[in-house]
């Protein structure tokens, strides 16, 4: 991992703080119950690891919005079950039928297709719940109870889900710019978004500074996308922790595919410059924020120099 | 249909009334947008008919507290949308296979297995979503914080879904008398429950009033599923609109395989009988909560002539 040391801050460290903190509390959120086989399939994919960067950014939100990280640790939490929700059903053998996810074998293959499909359900369902039962007393309830609308909108038909029908739908197809950006901006960018407005909102930011980290959180959700369709085609399995080259193969549309390797690593430059160009313009200072725009672009330069020293 | 004249009161012409205003919500909520096919089926199964007997008691609900039903009307709308969701994904093949649903080819049979489960994952979201943006102003923000806390709670592994993994997974064992009850609260009570809390919710009920019409909601939603038992074992395709014997045949526990023919008439009797008690003894003046009780039991009944005419 690429170390930012930029006005004494280390990215690094600050990543692994913010992970352990949303692990401790995925691990709490998610104790056993009845019926254990359920919760245990739900905690499966859940804790599996990550680098838990939609909700690292949630968190960040918050912190540069000026509040502590405190009124945002059970959306974050939400947003990595609604992140692991939408894994486990993608993987399903009706859907991309992936038998690895994180190096690990996907939910199904573990618990049947029948608890998979049901933690997924469980997972969504349960997630809103940990916003509005687990965020400090502290934050007003409309406040709240838009943070949790945001959520619902962002997990289905007009977010996430919208954007996985439409990619499963234009497999092995010729389509548009416009269809391919629509997959982009609902399947991945989404959640990215909704991770900086909800850290915003629940720090009630004014109208400025949430416009600022929304325009943020598109812009980063749509670099990551690009970076991970780079690192399908460039990347190890050891790199990259799942299949490499399953997305060309199964006929998917990635950015590589659509628009080429240059011109993918070129618009990802254009846009980890113009996340750092945002936050300058709205005087946000976050060298967390600025830190991940370059750890996305540095994960992607390294492979590439793997892929030239091969 | 039963017509119940109590007070002047007529139960056929109530349910008709409540149920085209359900009807219409339902279709104007669901109105198609982008991508369509999964507008397109999120709307089949969710337009496909039947009693709307839990959104028509949530209205009641709200009704027996005082307020107009139209305080009720989106979380009405919000419970048909959540049980559909349950009846998409409980009919998959790796669940309880089923090809017809309400007389007609299931979800998947139409749409596919990957569409059926995102259509599913979309109505879970998107009916608590339709909670938040149109509950009418005049419900402070708290209580509709709360009905959609609850809703969250009965959709997920606290409710329908941990109901139904217990289910799945006593297929063709002995199961004890506890983890039956389980099955029955969880899979089926869970949403007559939230029902009539949510109706009494958004009407501001006193805490009497709401622990009242919440054990009317317990009976009933027992009631309801006994009833459902002893049709899948009497009634023919028409009568039932699913396929008959399929829960027996399935190695499913039900209430007749597990008690007995008699017992289950027996038991829904009473049942019956304690709900209207409830009524009486909490002086909770409505006909057509009465009246649903009895449609339930006279369906029975009549199913049962039928059978004995054969």
């Amino acid at each position: 991992m690429t170390t930012c040391t930029n006005q004494n801050f280390n990215l690094t460290e600050a990543l692994e703080r913010d992970k352990q903190l949303i692990n401790e509390h995925l691990n709490s959120y998610l104790a056993l119950r009845q019926p254990e086989s359920l919760w245990e399939s739900m905690r499966y994919t859940t804790l599996l690891g990550g680098k838990r960067l939609r909700a690292v950014l949630l968190l960040e939100s918050a912190r540069v919005c000026g509040r502590s990280e405190k009124v945002a640790l059970p959306a974050a939490c939400a947003l990595e079950m609604l992140h692991a929700q939408s894994l486990i059903h993608d993987d399903l053998p009706c859907m991309d039928n992936d038998d690895f996810r994180r190096g690990k074998p996907s939910n199904h293959r573990v618990y049947g297709e029948a608890l998979a499909t049901l933690a997924g359900d469980a997972l969504l369902a349960y997630a809103p719940q940990i916003i509005i039962e687990h965020t400090p007393a502290s934050v007003p309830k409309d406040i709240v109870l838009e943070v949790v609308r945001e959520y619902l909108e962002a997990a289905g038909a007009l977010g996430i889900v919208g954007g996985q029908v439409v990619d499963i739908q234009s497999e092995n197809k010729e389509i548009s710019t416009e269809t391919f950006h629509y997959i982009l901006s609902y399947k991945t960018g989404k959640l990215f978004r909704f991770a900086m407005r909800a850290g915003a909102m629940l720090a009630d930011a004014d109208k400025t500074r949430l416009a600022a980290l929304t325009s943020y959180g598109e812009k980063i959700g749509f670099a990551f996308q690009i970076a991970d369709d780079i690192l399908d085609v460039i990347g190890t399995l050891e790199e990259i922790g799942k299949t490499p080259g399953k997305d060309l193969q199964s006929g998917k549309n990635t950015y590589v595919s659509f628009y080429g390797l240059e011109k993918s690593l070129k618009d990802l430059d254009d846009l980890i410059s113009s996340t750092v160009q945002i936050m300058e313009e709205k005087n946000i200072e976050s060298p967390f924020l600025v830190g991940i725009a370059g750890y996305i672009k540095d994960k992607v330069a390294k492979c590439m120099q793997t892929q030239e020293l091969k």
